[in-house]
């Protein structure tokens, strides 16, 4: 057990007065003011009945509040579940039974996702600047700070543990390869319920470096920020890099923006040819919930060479190519599997999963890859099934087992079609026991859904292809899309 | 538990083609190199019987084959014992039994200072490109990877147990603090066998940095090599700022050189006002072998301002200025205790020690020093009774210990005396049993001590100050000397 002070903490005693946040209305707040609204919003916590090693669920978009409100947890020692906002009330529903969660913060625009049996508190309510005694917080590196759903080849959702160590390692890992300059930026736009938003949060109080916190990804803002006001890092997912480069235009980014990190799946190669032709410094990267964000990237050095690359494992991470348990040479297409201390212990009570996909320390991702000759990582297919829709991951069965649900539907089947602004979008095949139209299905997912992983078209069929054991053929599927 | 890859064996994946060492002949090793070397040496000390687990003495100057036989060791784990090449063959041959030390590695020069009743290898032998398989090595960060000896105040040596987490906390608590640049290079001129010299091979190979590997202290060398060759970052002590500062004269060392670390005892304040005024980047550490090397440094933001202050603890350490078990405020001077993962476990074989001096997880450094207004560690007083003498730690009991097993003296007492060149040299009061001559005893001390621990001055006395309970007044002798 490696206990040592609070992280947010420790940087307040280091680094007072260094811009902590930075948000798009010009707002700044100190590190030292960070930990004190942190401090404030424990104790209102506290006062609310939230203890350490409770379960709370947070459920907001991007504000100053929330970046708060995860410190204000860490402090108090509560494990938060950050909770994606464009969940239906089902799939919130199952989370907080599922997650054991025992209060809700949120921003009361989503307080019809929940219940009235919880412990519901508004995000924005409380004083930030409460009198407060000194007193000085700890952690541990193998506590659980977070659990954060995905969703499975199996369709049910499942909570990843993460611990402080894992943010820990994650964070050391980006900076040995990306560097750590003294008037680092980095941009915010990505949720902060998804790891790599999150990750961004504790970057930001272990370097020591101002996060600019942005509440939505809103490109003019973004620009702005970029071209005018310091930022060096940004994370992205390709929807975003692609409106950016618009954007962009016949102009040029300024010399000390030195990091676009790419995340959120494959990017088409275009686009990254694109963007070298802009000298716009794309680093692709590789990671999900289970390695608490990017576990591969690009270092400067290749950035611009090893075009489509996802780089090389973080210090001190491993990866492996295998195939029925044998490592695989160079160039030869095989499961990825992760090594390292950034990656997650376990699912939340999912003992058998957790066996299943964690063998010796080492993950099965369920990605394919292969190794170039000079040790880089190329993705070529994510887990199987997977679609990606503008960084948002979507499995097709959980969507079809919502559609089976319908009384209407007989069998569904989903994949991913390729989309010019999302990546890919989810789109269904379905066998109707009785007749049913288009927007009913469309309504009826919408209420068992996030809006991302609703049909966004339906192909009726006589019958879907199943193989003896009547195991959904997908590929067979796609091939018919792709006619 | 927390298993990695060997971090050189990581690295080696990651920068194979950036330098990790460069020679004052001008010679680089890539790391790529550096790993093949290490490995040569490895399957070398395999056959020489060497195992995991082993005790391993090395005995060697600054010199690329001791930078390659460290990660040897690691490579096998082994726990290595670096001994300071200055020990007489008494001291050496004190460490390696209370060491149970099965091999000693060394430098041919120093082959005198031990017995032959072990396994004594030749660093200089030996093939470092030996054709080798592949073959993944890996390291825990709660694994010994050191043990080196440090005085004490009751005299006897005892092994300060550094693990490789406790290196691992250290190179990262540095970072998050100098900051991690891409064309950094650290010059190495401190003794490797130190915990200053020997953070920085850590430091190297685990943000892919080239260290610049002096034997010795050459001036003319390391200026040139400030001046001329790139280094961004040096570890010093006292003595060495001031003949590198005399050596710059009326220049002015290049921008690129962002860091000079001064460590090894508390700074002269002219020392330091003659470096700013050269605009001589100095930050003021200060670190132990107890923490593996500096726990608290000056930033850049305060370098400057805060001329004579140690700076904070590194990230996530912590210190506290206490009496009598409670923390005092600003301003006063009380003991120095520090916490956080750098930390030592302990010394090796020595639980009452360990249990006095580490108390839930907190460390008593013995010395002194206070906090001003805003947080910041001054040091006033080394451990109690230490002398420092060029970097080098001196404890007057061990002295006295020596002095007092020697037929013709009754009672003796060491203090420190002021010097220009060395800060300050150890200097003997003793009461004669029979008349013996100065040159007798100096030869004698010779015979048992290290040459920076032979009194530099004789005073004879009748009397030593000593109280009722027959403890020496170390601070009446002294008050003698001022007189």
């Amino acid at each position: 057990m490696t206990t040592m002070i609070n992280w947010l903490e420790k940087r307040a005693d280091l680094s007072p007065n260094t811009d902590a946040v930075k948000l798009s209305d010009g707002t700044t707040y100190s590190f030292s003011e960070l930990y004190h609204h942190a401090r404030s919003m424990a104790l209102q916590l506290k006062q609310e009945g939230i203890k350490s090693g409770d379960h709370v669920s947070v459920i907001s978009p991007n504000h100053y509040r929330f970046l708060v409100t995860i410190h204000a947890l860490n402090l108090i020692g509560a494990v938060s579940f950050l909770m994606n906002i464009r969940l239906s009330s089902a799939e919130i529903a199952f989370q907080l039974q599922d997650g054991d969660v025992s209060a809700v913060i949120l921003d009361q625009r989503y307080e019809n996702l929940v219940g009235d049996d919880l412990n519901v508190i508004d995000i924005h309510s409380g004083n930030l600047d409460q009198p407060l005694e000194q007193k000085s917080h700890s952690m541990d590196l193998d506590d659980l700070s977070h659990v954060i759903y995905t969703s499975g080849t199996t369709g049910q959702p499942k909570g990843v543990e993460l611990t402080y160590g894992n943010h820990w390692w994650n964070a050391n890992g980006s900076a040995l390869n990306l560097g750590l300059y003294a008037h680092d930026r980095w941009l915010l736009s990505l949720p902060m319920f998804h790891v790599g938003g999150l990750s961004i949060v504790y970057r930001s109080v272990i370097y020591g470096i101002p996060l600019h916190l942005h509440e939505s990804f809103d490109v003019e803002a973004i620009h702005d920020d970029i071209m005018n006001q310091g930022v060096t890092i940004m994370s992205v997912v390709s929807v975003m890099l692609d409106q950016l480069l618009e954007r962009l235009g016949n102009d040029y980014y300024p010399e000390q923006f030195r990091c676009m990190l790419l995340g959120g799946g494959p990017a088409p190669k275009p686009l990254l040819t694109r963007a070298r032709d802009k000298h716009v410094p794309v680093y692709q990267t590789y990671g999900m919930t289970e390695t608490a964000s990017q576990f591969c990237t690009l270092d400067d050095q290749n950035a611009f060479d090893k075009l489509g690359a996802a780089g090389k494992p973080l210090f001190p991470n491993q990866l492996d190519i295998v195939q029925d348990d044998e490592s695989l040479p160079a160039q030869q297409v095989g499961e990825i599997v992760v090594h390292g201390p950034s990656v997650t212990k376990g699912y939340y009570k999912r003992p058998d999963e957790t066996a299943d996909k964690l063998q010796n320390g080492w993950l099965k991702t369920g990605d394919l890859g292969y190794f170039d000759k000079d040790g880089f990582l190329y993705v070529v297919d994510r887990r199987k099934d997977l679609i990606i829709s503008g960084g948002e991951n979507v499995y097709p069965a959980e969507i079809e087992s919502v559609l089976k649900g319908h009384p209407h539907i007989a069998d569904a089947g989903v994949v991913g079609q390729k989309n010019e602004r999302w990546g890919e979008v989810p789109v269904a095949f379905i066998v109707e026991r009785e007749p049913v139209d288009e927007q009913e299905l469309t309504t009826y997912c919408q209420n068992h859904l996030a809006n991302y992983k609703v049909p966004k078209t339906w192909y009726k069929t006589d019958e879907l292809p199943r193989n003896a054991a009547k195991k959904l053929l997908r590929h067979q599927l796609q091939a018919r899309l792709e006619e």
